[in-house]
């Protein structure tokens, strides 16, 4: 079990956003994470687990200090923990070099070219590593998860579900990317994580993955804003996941918002429906 | 009339976050500034307006992406505005030397001395030109404005309201610099922009100024953390103030919230109470 150090405990409502590190043995690198813990968690009462899952250049921070996700996890009694986007500071060459890729731009993938392939592990490291680190360390209730993200996180949650059925009860996503094969983003990320061999981006693509599901019912939430300029950009794809569920019988219900872009302001907007609509499931 | 430039624009919670600029006269540089404008007031309703006042090293930033007030506001009915913390960008000596004076730390006040005193301006800034512009620009209720702040900002919030008596027809504050003539960020930011004559402090020091308060009645809402260090470092004082108060009958509760810090995770977790507050003070 890898120790956790303490990196900053704040308290709000009536609960505390703690951020800690712990050296990861997935990504060979120090990771940091976000964790929020309702006042009946601290009193040490078991409570569903929520996991989000953030989206490219973010680290544990965005999604804490912006999403607005405390006030409504402390109602419905929910933990909510958030890891970082990708391992850091690990001098491989290019790590820096763009936005989209290498250093908060893990993609969920396990890397397999040979430069990525020893630390950029963040599918294994979340859905393994990091998910038993935080059954072992705080008050949850193991078989009550969920899991959701914004735009790469929200492409992870989908992926993380559809490929390891019965693990979340509940999933839910803001602007995810839906079908990254066929997006830049995507191209850019499998490219260099995977290689060119387009047959093993497929065990990574929601719109692929969707088509082959067999396991537990899934009720799926997404949201995406009608202004949001990587939709317009073809970067998100909504409709191709919508189609492929359609497809399958896979039951996924898609909102557009009427003028919201991509930016946590559309987030925190829509943040307590998707926390409802977890708690719905969770505290089943 | 100054002219606005639309800096950014996010829709959220049915409304529109905006930041502008816009050339000030009083302090004679460039200067940002937050509006929210719920769903009403962009359908053309005038609504009452708050003004947050931000504390040492914010930018308007802070504010609209970490209070949570969004949700609220596009509730209640309130326009909310947030200026900047101080002139920015003017290359005096020694401006970005320190947190708490110079950039980031106007404190409020119309500075005196030679340095500053062309610049300095935040008082009149604030009080005179930039709630013109708001009244001028959006679809406010002119004579129902409230006005809130955090540690400096609370200090600007109180003795805005102490100094011009129905200008606020509701005011309230986090963690306010309660008596800045007897603490350490006073006595820096008071000595540096009005001069070492500590008889001139008095005009800026809400704990002296409630004692000659001629006006209105007040209902002044104070929420302080337990376990902020600054109010262990006797930066904040509250506690005098409230002396001050009661000497002069002016009604004032202190909440202490236990265990909450200065940050704004405190913030949000009570913002939904002041903005009730400001409601029920200017929908009245």
């Amino acid at each position: 079990m890898s120790k956790l150090t303490l990196v900053s405990s704040n308290k709000t409502f009536g609960g505390e956003q703690r951020v800690y590190s712990h050296e990861s043995s997935e990504v060979g690198c120090t990771m940091k994470f976000g964790v929020f813990l309702p006042a009946e968690a601290l009193a040490g009462t078991k409570l569903p687990v929520v996991m989000w899952l953030s989206g490219l250049t973010c680290t544990e921070q965005n999604f804490i200090s912006k999403a607005g996700a405390q006030r409504v996890a402390a109602e419905l009694k929910l933990i909510i923990v958030n890891p970082d986007t990708s391992p850091r500071g690990l001098n491989i060459e290019g790590e820096d070099d763009s936005y989209d890729f290498g250093s908060g731009a893990g993609f969920y993938v396990d890397a397999t070219t040979n430069k990525w392939k020893k630390n950029y592990r963040m599918y294994s490291y979340v859905t393994k590593e990091f998910l038993s680190l935080v059954h072992d360390n705080f008050p949850t209730i193991p078989d009550k998860q969920g899991v959701f993200g914004h735009s790469m996180g929200g492409h992870g949650a989908l992926i993380m579900t559809l490929k390891n059925p019965g693990m979340f009860s509940s999933v839910s996503a803001f602007a995810p990317i839906s079908h990254p094969m066929e997006c830049p983003w995507g191209h850019k990320c499998f490219g260099g994580y995977l290689g060119e061999d387009k047959d093993t981006w497929k065990a990574y693509d929601a719109s692929v993955l969707v088509k082959t599901y067999d396991g537990p019912p899934l009720d799926i939430l997404v949201d995406q804003g009608s202004a949001d300029n990587f939709l317009k950009e073809n970067q998100l794809l909504p409709e191709k996941f919508i189609e492929a569920c359609k497809e399958s019988n896979v039951p996924c219900v898609l909102r557009m918002k009427e003028g919201y872009d991509h930016s946590y302001y559309f987030i925190a907007s829509f943040m307590e429906d998707h926390l409802r609509h977890h708690a719905k499931h969770l505290h089943h």
